[in-house]
């Protein structure tokens, strides 16, 4: 075995080097051609919404900011990339010295957005700008795909308890971390992760695994000892043998012997098992009967939206989900497509020079560059009518009639009256510094309740949405025509 | 703001508490009803393989023991707990003391694992054995899951080589890091992955993005400075603007004008969208043509293991495969779903008490007690014919004729001769403290090569592969029989 430095699980997380290898050949390539300092500016956005969606749920600002403000090469860092026998020693150097200096734009977390709209835009040297194109991406897309998923399954839940409970299923450590936190954030209204809960002060929930049924010699014994426990959070797991002629039973069997007598009320049970509609009618209808219409009933086991919607149409009577591994993972579509496209560079005379990138596909064309977002509101209703994107010098006079264009099938227009604009991106660095503040989970998660309330319910639908506009002004839709007719020339 | 320590993704790394919440709930019960030192023994296994596939690969054996190494409660974690007012001091001073004092056993890495064999078997107080399922299942699931996708990928590309391309896209830091680990054992030639390469001793490999290209004023001036860059590794992504049109001569230009004089040979050209047959197919006449016939064609784009062999299979002339968010999210099916469930208890004399949890659904129906695994290989091909769960005290007498049979279907029987037996499981650690110590990624990547060599081809089918035998020795069956009728009554 090699005498290095092992990779543990518990160590000290330096995430610098967290990165695409080929940002690092570029970077050294735009040394060695010397133009590491070159002004340059990307945009991070996507393309589609996952799951035929109509909006999504920004998030991971917060850790993209904890991974800016720690950009730091160490010695063994250095050692690694020097053995690669491809960086020169000016670059090296230049990394040991590192130190961030770029302008970073993003929407903040828990709004609404919309595809090919730029979710984070940043302004720097190039070799800085490309360099953190990985931790933007994969922060970005992780969370902003798991907040999303959990907005649509608490939509589907309507207005009932959603328990995050995927940990197990997650994939990775913080995949099931920054999971809870992202699944806060989308609507979720606890997660079963401790860590999550003392790190990021959202609660934490848990009862009962099987395991603890099965360790006493009955199924009665087990309940009772818990309800001994627990008085006050007695919540059963019914369906280790047989949810009706035993797990049920037994459970109000404890609820009269244990609760009642010292005037406790039962918390819940939980069925992780069988038919969902069936059961918990069955249940809710026995429960009521014997006295504990209080009794919530929780019901786990391979849940997401289509389920969730699916049982309670069917009239089964369920308080709380608690949903795993659809959740944790965005099982019915697990990759977010996030990109990171150079759209512009500033030239000697600190110009800015817009770039494009050009594709067979009309939608894979990048909006070229300098850019800020406006979203437009209805005066009246306070609904989001669209968003604007625009050049980065462009203001809206709001006292006047303002037309919008569908940015290929331009024929389709609107004139907007009676209005008012909101810019959706901050500032969240300023040459290097941190200039903006995230909230907490809590207040994020209020905040995306809220925006939700001016969104038009045909973009909630889960499937088939109307498409939210996303326009592009006048001027940079005219700049962006010019620049594809001189690429094709 | 809450002036409370928040949580930073460069944060030193305690994992101690990503648990889930009912793992502690529990443990206290155990404390209050005097049980937690009563010895329970859990098995960690699956049930059905990922993507109707034959075989999973088995991966995360080296970071669950980091885990199990550095369980440790901090103070703040105690003061965490403590606020829940769930938890009582005599527990919570347990956890303050914690030393892990389990045995646990495992199958090392690389292995090929097949549904309903334990893969990690924890015998200890039931307080801890129950606490540290989060974690198992978390880390074994994860990796089991990638390296598994990896490995069919690879089989697909059929010798070629793939590399790891999906940081961006991964579920988390961890999904990146470890999602790279897993799919080097799964058999990936190299990752983009930079962290990986530092800590796991395994290739990074990486060229150009797109934006390298629309830096420069043309497509040739990007091409150009990159081989003055690298003239030694000179890989170009050729499809910025126009494959045939643009990018491949612009690169053939630059191989003759800058690399020939200097006597370098190009590396390989890299199309990142398009048909990549067609493509393919005219780069390579071209190249040839060109005097290239060495130049490797490297190929990325959403690909996994259905598509690489489809334009393989329509003649797409690929040397190198980049294989990124459907490989490092497991796209397809994206949740590994082992299970850890509690198979026996030992009583007051020590002596084992095993336990069956019983469903509805056969397939459901644990195996009872302690156990281990048997691999029965041929003695002539050496090829593995079945694997053979016992109860722990049993010996395979090698000498012997060995009648096997389906654990459900008891009249499929088959005698076995001319065989020998290999014990899967390895001691990881005894009472607590660590026995086995993890070869390198690149040994068990080795290894597991090796093994595949022993599997009938048959198991290794895409689709409606041969199902490998998993049966239960006589003794486990009975004993699995006494139980369920037991229960029934």
């Amino acid at each position: 075995m090699e005498n290095l430095m092992r990779f543990d699980v518990t160590n000290e997380r330096n995430l610098t080097m967290l990165v695409d290898f080929y940002e690092l050949t570029m970077a050294n390539g735009y040394f060695s051609k010397e133009i590491q300092n070159k002004i340059a500016y990307f945009d991070m956005y996507f393309r589609r919404v996952p799951d035929g969606g109509g909006y999504c749920i920004m998030a991971g600002v917060e850790q993209l900011i904890q991974y800016l403000n720690n950009l730091n090469f160490t010695n063994s860092d250095i050692d690694y990339l020097r053995s690669k026998n491809l960086f020169s020693e000016e670059f090296l150097n230049y990394l040991k010295n590192f130190k961030f200096e770029c302008d970073v734009w993003a929407i903040p977390e828990g709004n609404f957005v919309f595809p090919n709209q730029p979710l984070v835009i940043v302004r720097g040297p190039v070799v800085q700008a490309q360099f953190i194109e990985t931790m933007i991406l994969l922060t970005i897309n992780h969370q902003t795909l798991i907040a999303t998923k959990a907005n649509r399954i608490c939509r589907a839940a309507n207005g009932r308890t959603v328990m995050e409970f995927g940990s197990r299923r997650a994939q990775g450590y913080d995949g099931a971390i920054y999971g809870a936190r992202a699944s806060i954030i989308g609507g979720c209204d606890s997660t079963a992760c401790t860590i999550a809960d003392k790190y990021f002060h959202v609660p934490a929930v848990g009862t009962m695994a099987h395991s603890w049924v099965q360790l006493f010699d009955t199924e009665y014994d087990a309940f009772k000892a818990w309800a001994e426990v627990y008085p006050d959070n007695c919540s059963l797991l019914i369906d280790t043998y047989n949810v009706l002629k035993s797990g049920l039973p037994n459970a109000i069997k404890v609820f009269d012997e244990v609760l009642k007598p010292q005037g406790k009320r039962p918390t819940g049970i939980r069925i992780d098992s069988g038919d969902i509609t069936y059961l918990t009618k069955k249940c809710r209808k026995i429960l009521d009967a014997a006295g504990y219409p209080d009794c919530k009933i929780i019901v786990s086991n391979s849940l997401d939206e289509h389920i969730i919607r699916d049982v309670l149409s069917q009239g089964a009577t369920i308080d709380s989900f608690g949903v795993g591994e659809r959740l944790i993972t965005a099982k019915s579509e697990p990759v977010f497509g996030g990109v990171y496209k150079l759209v512009a560079v500033e030239n000697n005379e600190n110009k800015i020079i817009p770039k494009i990138k050009i594709s067979e596909n009309t939608e894979k064309i990048t909006n070229p560059g300098f850019k800020k977002i406006y979203r437009i509101y209805d005066k009246e209703s306070h609904n989001a009518i669209a968003d604007l994107i625009a050049l980065n010098h462009e203001v809206i006079d709001e006292s006047k009639p303002l037309e919008i264009f569908h940015p290929i099938e331009t024929w389709k227009r609107k004139t907007v009256t009676n209005y008012y604009v909101k810019e959706l991106m901050v500032k969240v660095f300023e040459k290097g510094k941190q200039v903006y503040e995230s909230p907490s989970v809590l207040e994020i998660k209020e905040f995306s309740k809220n925006e939700s309330l001016k969104m038009w319910p045909e973009i909630l639908r889960f499937e088939n949405p109307h498409t939210y506009y996303v326009d592009l002004s006048e001027d940079l839709w005219g700049l962006k025509q010019d620049l594809l007719h001189k690429c094709i020339k």
